[in-house]
């Protein structure tokens, strides 16, 4: 397999995570996941930016990305129960790496929406490749690629969805 | 290979880059590497905390890390120019990402010194792996076993480093 085509096919191969990790910004709103409750510290558990619609609508909107990519390219997956599970966990993964994420920044005093640069770009991603790997994972190389591409991705999307007016802060 | 043996080979491959990011606190001091010049933002390109000191004492025990490694476990390299070389690209990246994530820390006016969650675990980690790639290799599953332990060794290192008195923080 070539370079490029290596690197294609494992953007192709996290598209579901990334679907999933930024639809909250359009989908979100509603009950926080925490119900207002505190930790010991006396911050929020995880904040008001984490919310069920949020969760459950990026694992919907993940998953289905999942349904699309098997129409389009079904030897890549083999099945399509393979399609859908891969999705799944890939979204799940996106996103509970994400409530980890605020759970971390929280403890940390980290006011909703200050910038944790690596672990907004990163947590995501690391647990989406680790709920996904025992249903089908990468090459060694194209998990390195996915791991420096991804905060560039990361970045020019939060800026854009900010000029676009979605987002209050451009991080 | 089984999960602990595989974790083991895991630990043992990036240890060098481990030694290397860990020594400055140590080895640092002296004169940094950016000169005390300034970007065009006016904050310093890199600051008073990474030092020319650091960063060739870091490569330089990293390196050294990995001829005692060839030693003990010589079928793991093949040989010692192939140790040596890796444990160099190790260390050697590993300290380019220190550096970058300095770079961008300054770059957001973030203090000499305070903690970016995710890019001070993740960011001299990912440039280790990177760097080292073309020499030897881990597999995807070993590597996400390093994204997801490495977060969790580094806190406990500067925990301890900041208990010793080595370190004014404890991040």
């Amino acid at each position: 397999m070539g370079a490029l085509s290596s690197m294609f096919w494992a953007l192709w191969y996290i598209l579901p995570a990334y679907f999933a990790n930024a639809s909250p910004v359009l989908l979100g709103g509603g009950r926080p996941i925490d119900g207002g409750r505190k930790w010991r510290d006396g911050n929020r558990i995880l904040g008001d930016g984490k919310t069920w619609r949020g969760f459950l609508g990026g694992v919907s909107v993940g998953t289905l990305v999942g349904v699309l990519q098997y129409y389009l390219t079904p030897a890549f997956y083999g099945s399509l129960k393979t399609a859908v599970l891969l999705a799944f966990l890939l979204s799940f993964g996106a996103l509970m790496g994400d409530l980890v994420g605020s759970f971390i920044k929280r403890r940390l005093n980290l006011p909703r929406g200050y910038p944790a640069v690596g672990l907004d770009q990163l947590g995501f991603l690391i647990s989406a490749l680790a709920f996904a790997y025992p249903v089908k994972t990468i090459s060694s190389g194209q998990m390195l690629f996915l791991l420096i591409f991804t905060p560039l991705v990361h970045w020019g999307a939060n800026y854009f969805a900010y000029k676009m007016g979605w987002k209050s802060v451009p991080w």
